[in-house]
């Protein structure tokens, strides 16, 4: 097959946008003093909010923790590692999933009247439902706060249910990734990037 | 707060990237008879690999189904108003979670020694930490494929154990959704856009 396409234009993006949300974007664990507005993370979410989800489902959730008073009750559930890592960011953003998705349905999915009130009491459904489409809209908001000029570092060690109950037990909200957010103090801030596997490694072709 | 940052550039790449992967992107079900060439996917999986993912699993693989007899294989296990969709889209890829991801680990994963021997005994783990890791990777890819030059219709109607057996017996990999991909035929080409949900909704800070 030819792809004419490919040989003139390999990017529908320019160059400096691909390198910022992936190229050169690297995970972070050192941070300038520089603040990290909500108006800021709205501009990133104002972004990903517009990835794909089932039935427009969106149920991401964010819980931005600023304060050091908040940062000390979210280190306690991390992962030893990952304490000094929550201290240090300017904002660390706890991602989760939210199981009542369906109450805002009639306004985002209004082609199928009464699937509010069908998965109402389908709660497992839901939360499997949740889970799903908030992590591929995690991985949108990641590279949502790279466009918007932030660097991320992202953590799954942490006890989620300690998270849950600490955080989200009048929510019902389910924890799934803390990321840390910030700007990068410069080239000691990431890890020398790790290999990746080739497209020959992870496709099957039929 | 302040951030003078914000007001004299609330992106930090150019609109028409933000317009791309964001803002001018939708699900698609209408496309050109542009075909999709193995080295353009390979381009969108170069950008999308370079996503964070726990310890770099990498957990993401794709199944690239273009022949028509694949694509019949596949839609016998698509819900019924998904048949057609894949028999129109130019390529449908399953994307699915490889729970033998630790396999890999040794070259991916260096700084840990010995995690693959661990993980290995492991199934329910590396069945819970392939799907996490690899649903993050499928927002990457989404927005991957955008940036390529493609649109995307990701559809999670399926029998996934359906497509897991027919396609996965040996290889184990785990199904997770279903992606056309091609070049959208224009403005019909898509729904209206759904309302989606501001950051007041989502958002709770701290």
């Amino acid at each position: 097959m030819t792809d004419t396409l490919l040989e003139t234009a390999p990017l529908a993006i320019d160059d400096a946008a691909a390198d910022r949300i992936f190229r050169h974007a690297r995970s972070t664990s050192l941070w300038t003093t520089d603040e990290v507005t909500d108006a800021r993370l709205e501009a990133a979410w104002d972004l990903a909010k517009l990835g794909p989800t089932a039935m427009n489902t969106l149920p991401l959730r964010l819980l931005v923790v600023r304060s050091p008073e908040a940062k000390q009750r979210l280190s306690a559930h991390m992962a030893e590692g990952n304490k000094p890592k929550v201290e240090a960011a300017p904002v660390s953003l706890v991602l989760a999933a939210d199981p009542a998705f369906h109450e805002h349905l009639d306004e985002l999915f209004p082609v199928y009247p009464g699937i509010r009130e069908q998965l109402a009491p389908a709660t497992d459904v839901r939360e499997q439902m949740a889970r799903k489409n908030a992590l591929l809209q995690a991985g949108y908001l990641i590279v949502a706060l790279r466009a918007v000029g932030l660097a991320t570092g992202p953590m799954d060690g942490m006890d989620a249910d300690g998270i849950d109950g600490e955080f989200f037990a009048d929510s019902g909200w389910k924890s799934l990734l803390v990321v840390n957010v910030g700007i990068a103090d410069g080239e000691g801030s990431s890890h020398p990037r790790g290999k990746r596997l080739g497209f020959e490694q992870v496709a099957e072709i039929l």
